[in-house]
């Protein structure tokens, strides 16, 4: 799988440059659709299409467990996730709300959680019973974390093969957002409290603990910044790895990501880190709530689209955001331009 | 028509109490939908009802002409107004293009553009053919203000009894930020300069001479602030008289009225004037880079959904905001509580 990285291409900023000077003929004042003019160029230069789709999405949603958790994390206990998992598959969890709303194809995969999930409708790709706890030992081998990634990219690839054009990733995993601060630590080197926040919920004196368990976890750990897949390995999630390897399929067949909150953009910071132009694919859905989403926004490089105060997760945020993505579309592809509609330009 | 405002009922606060408390039991964090909720919780104010539904909303674009134009204060021609509400019947506006996304009726009433329209599908209902210039003379009488203000109303309530749930109102017509900015000046009572912008897009020295337009207006006309018909009738337009009157029948029927940018914040402040409960019925669907538009905004008493940098009027910004909205109702519509998912709550 490491190998199709190659692949990837550069924008393409020769049909982004056509599509600007297009949007300028479009029937109204240059630059006035603002943002939605950036996402429209950016899409362009995604797909190599003067008139991109971004309609249907599909929502993949990876859950896996967090042995973390027992070091007292987490606001929710940890069968959550596996009763989380049939909320997603029966349509209650917002996620599914969201996806019906937007169109979109939609599925859960079990890539770790700590239980048997009997229930048809679940992908099973379950790699183990959820991470080990990484204040003791590594979270997964180097090899559980390059299968983690391979199944990411493996069912992306397959939702693609069907036809999505934008790819939107969510997760289920309680005490991820544990994980993601350790790796977001790592990545940008900034101090654990300036971007540990309240998790779903936790109390205050919870939060202390939380950034005392993570100072913990990498001092033991010692994960390598510069090797995404030994920082996954120490103290990620199979549901994070899973992420990065979706967004990775998304680059190499050049569709638009849709990125969600702050774990999804601590995945979207992994792919990067495995592959600098994967994140040239990718749009920030929302500014989350959660403090260490600024630092990984900032570090991926990007703009979030909204600011509503989310910090859900699910892949909620970014399905929120998609059809702002889609108006970006459908002005390129619908408007009539000055010429066409025989309007007076500028005096 | 003015009769009707005593009928404006306050907001069901008790109904938005219930919501919040139904909220808390859905299959998600507490407040973990941050601005969703919020607006979920109006919408149940407004509307009276547990599970409000905002589908299918509608979209009235008011089109009209400004005498002020003759002073060089837009960037576009006179007839560019004519020409813009031709394509809005043909479908090649912004607005039409969002509108069609969000699946909205729409309509395009001609309340006072400067020229005759032969076209089937224009709502006829011209008042006159522009506005006078208000540098010389009042740009209308109060009872044309007044007849403006029920074309409106009477274009809301026809389709608001044809079953649309949610109300979004447009404005077409050359010279209308300056007719908004006077309206605004006189209604805050702040410095010109802080409020008057490029509109849809002059230069930096055609920007002073509007503001210097606008100051000789008001010292020529001297609006009442507390007549909001005096203020109209003095610097206002046709269609911004319109969408003021559009949206107390919104608010006289409990439907939710989402405010697009500048000119139309400009209209709700109007609305706001003629009943104060009227702004109970609104949502501010974007931040316009309009530099006037936080001024509004902050007197409406609003918090805008999107941040997005547009500034094309319209209703573009409200439509493309639209899907936020529809979020919070189907999240409050669909999403399983705990009980029903049999999900553990917080430890």
């Amino acid at each position: 799988m490491i190998r199709t990285l190659e692949q990837i291409k550069p924008l393409d900023k020769k049909m982004g440059q056509q599509v600007q000077q297009y949007i300028d003929t479009l029937t109204k004042p240059p630059g006035s659709l603002g943002r939605l003019e950036e996402i429209a160029i950016q899409l362009a230069e995604i797909t190599s299409e003067a008139f991109p789709a971004v309609t249907p999405p599909g929502v993949i949603v990876f859950a896996a467990d967090h042995g973390v958790v027992k070091e007292g994390v987490s606001a929710f206990p940890q069968e959550v996730t596996a009763q989380m998992v049939l909320n997603f598959l029966h349509g209650g969890a917002a996620i599914n709300v969201f996806s019906k709303q937007i169109g979109a194809t939609f599925e859960i995969v079990d890539v770790g959680v700590a239980a048997d999930i009997h229930a048809d409708g679940v992908i099973q790709r379950k790699i183990r019973y959820g991470t080990a706890n990484f204040c003791e030992q590594d979270a997964m081998t180097r090899e559980e974390a390059e299968k983690a990634i391979a199944v990411g990219y493996e069912r992306a690839e397959r939702m693609i093969h069907q036809g999505i054009k934008c790819l939107i990733l969510g997760e289920m995993g309680i005490g991820n957002t544990t994980a993601s601060s350790a790796i977001l630590a790592v990545l940008s080197g900034q101090d654990i409290q300036t971007l540990v926040g309240r998790g779903t919920g936790i109390a205050p004196e919870k939060m202390m603990h939380k950034q005392d368990v993570i100072t913990r976890g990498i001092e033991a750990r010692k994960p390598d910044r510069t090797n995404p897949i030994d920082v996954l390995a120490k103290v990620g999630g199979f549901e994070i790895a899973a992420m990065a390897g979706a967004m990775l399929a998304g680059a190499v067949h050049q569709i638009p990501i849709l990125v969600d909150g702050f774990i999804c953009t601590v995945a979207a910071l992994l792919a990067k880190e495995l592959c600098e132009h994967a994140s040239d694919y990718m749009i920030v859905g929302h500014r989350s709530v959660e403090i260490g989403h600024d630092i990984a926004i900032r570090l991926l490089g990007k703009k979030p689209i909204l600011d509503l105060g989310l910090r859900l997760g699910e892949g909620s945020g970014a399905a929120v955001a998609f059809p702002i993505v889609q108006s970006a579309a459908l002005m390129l592809k619908e408007m009539a331009t000055f010429t066409s509609a025989g309007i007076s330009d500028k005096e």
